[in-house]
């Protein structure tokens, strides 16, 4: 008898356990670590399940979405709307609200661009967090730098990384990373949900990357003013990125931002000390410019953004003989999805030009898509790769 | 008969011009130049009315909420929302939508922190908008820097600005403004919606104020434990604001943030060449500080943040000797509403102080109230009398 209880409350505590987890979200939810200061929600729990909540009293649907899913938040007698998203990939999401119809920001979220919008942005908690958390360590500076753009005929701005000890010693002369966003966003995203110089002060405090100066500038509004521009959350006609977009781009890059960069920086303005790096869009543009031009580049980075064949290589004089490093990654579920095109199989093309005689590298960030966690890790492998066998 | 057509025809214009005048707005709207990238809406008329426009095919009530007040908008056949403003002050201003009762961002406007939460802002279009404009001038950095506090035990950040020429000559050393943001803002007022950087490259270009370093941090957030934080949107109980506000933030400034500037940049470290200024909260920590360290601070500047009396000096020994600046300015708005306060009359205060002998300078920001257009032209008023009277 005392048997056949235990047996029976074993199976009703299996069944409502499995219940539980088919439906109900684990209720160790805590803030996000990008809400706004001071502000309960949105939380996040150890699942990566998102919960959304804010008070509409007046509203009759109230929806949270969030990777391209939307999901029903409840009303309770105060008026305020709470809901749980499916769990999500450890790293960075954009988000948004739905009130009744109307897309808008969470009030509780600090906001991103991206998705061609400022809006909501959300961190669940990553296994490898600690490559981008903000510790006592020397700390470089993130500089805002405005500058006239003769091929754009305005003013401009880009984001500028210098490391830690730039302000020092200030004879020493650095090498430096263009560092490209990706299409939707903007010269915000390195800097900011990229995390790029937390990432390099841990690398440098670490003795695992060298310094090196990055400049993150904005590679869409950079076209010839005959380029068709997206609008705001549309994805323009035709190839992506459109031909003009790279060209646009490398144009400003080559003639006004290499020249003012080496100009107001204490840069070593040479090929063997200069990489260029991108995402997505940003990849694609990467590849267009670094095989146009290997006096200029010495080491390649495209991330989630494609990949260079030994066609691309042969069809480019110089490179071969010049370029020091050809680094692809991407995120596994893009690989999984076969989200790699742009060119064929990414793996393929790389290991068929480490054949070819060229310097490569490819890496897989385990367990996520086409998003930041798979681009912070991407420059986290990268970094410490470059400039190594620079003996100057 | 012509003459009385005529005649009524006048009349029926001059009553249908003086109805139009009362009711309707002027269409001359232009999209904001505080909109995010490629967005129609919010827009701004001649007038200074604000349009707000968003999608919400089922909602049941939209509002436009600035300056206090709440405007109904309404929906057209499209389910899109549609409203003005009244008149609002040159300058900008922080506003938000409701959409059945949620008070959210505005999904076309950027966003800015203020009222304690990161939200929707506006620029309405000032007489005097050209000394904050973008112009191809040399330009400044503002750089974001990243420190450890030992009063807080936490990392901080702070902005600085370093002058257009900072870079060019590395023996060069520099004076220092600690300017300060408002209660319920952050670090990120001055260089966001105070547009520090272009009022002063602008200033500088034109020879008008010496080129000097400005350190921008956070006054809240720099507290004893114990003290009582206010929650988004809410002022704390009592006196405003907290006595350990001052106290806390004093601390930070002088241990921690002072001394980390003078070691990461190449500033002029004293007295002589050190100010201090802030607005509205930032005004009144400037008061305490710099009354009780004359020996750290010789310019003030207290911009809607009350004044300095002659008895402030008399209890504050050396202060009288050693200071060489004291700026008060006001809102007009806010003098002809007599939200003066902070201890009497400012203007009052400040003749009485120039009588006792210190330098002053009382400033009015016409027809604005406590709002960033005083404050930005507070700053263009205050930085040409910064440092002048030094031989060095």
């Amino acid at each position: 008898m005392r048997h056949l209880k235990s047996i029976l409350l074993l199976i009703v505590l299996s069944i409502g356990g499995f219940c539980f987890a088919q439906t109900a979200a684990v209720e160790d939810f805590k803030p996000a670590s990008t809400n706004q200061p001071g502000r309960e929600y949105p939380q996040v729990n150890s699942e990566g399940r998102v919960r959304a909540s804010i008070s509409a009293p007046e509203a009759l649907k109230v929806q949270l979405d969030i990777s391209a899913v939307k999901y029903d938040l409840t009303k309770d007698a105060n008026g305020v709307w709470t809901g749980d998203s499916g769990p999500q990939d450890e790293g960075f999401h954009y988000y948004q609200l739905w009130i009744d119809g109307a897309a808008v920001p969470d009030p509780g979220s600090m906001y991103f661009y991206g998705a061609s919008r400022w809006g909501s942005g959300i961190e669940i908690p990553a296994q490898d967090q600690d490559f981008y958390a903000l510790k006592n360590v020397p700390h470089g500076q993130i500089r805002e730098q405005i500058y006239f753009s003769k091929n754009n005929n305005s003013m401009r701005r880009c984001f500028v990384y210098t490391p830690p000890d730039y302000d020092k010693d200030t004879t020493k002369r650095y090498p430096v990373l263009y560092l490209q966003h990706g299409g939707g966003e903007d010269e915000t995203g390195w800097p900011g949900q990229g995390k790029t110089n937390l990432i390099m002060d841990n690398l440098i405090a670490a003795g695992k990357a060298k310094p090196f100066i990055i400049v993150m500038d904005n590679g869409t509004w950079a076209m010839p003013a005959n380029t068709p521009r997206p609008k705001p959350g549309e994805r323009p006609a035709g190839p992506w990125p459109p031909t003009g977009w790279a060209d646009g781009f490398k144009k400003t890059l080559l003639e006004d931002i290499i020249p003012m960069i080496d100009a107001n920086y204490r840069t070593q303005a040479d090929q063997q000390h200069r990489a260029m790096a991108g995402l997505s869009m940003g990849g694609m543009q990467t590849r267009v410019i670094t095989l146009a031009n290997p006096d200029v580049f010495a080491y390649v980075g495209m991330f989630s953004g494609g990949s260079i064949s030994v066609e691309d290589i042969n069809n480019a004089p110089g490179f071969k003989e010049k370029n020091k490093l050809v680094f692809i990654s991407y995120g596994s579920r893009e690989l999984e999805n076969r989200r790699m095109g742009f060119g064929g199989d990414p793996q393929a093309n790389t290991d068929a030009l480490k054949e070819a005689g060229i310097k490569t590298h490819f890496y897989v960030s385990p367990n996520t898509a086409h998003e930041w966690q798979s681009w912070r890790r991407s420059l986290h492998e990268f970094a410490p790769l470059l400039f190594q066998d620079n003996a100057k």
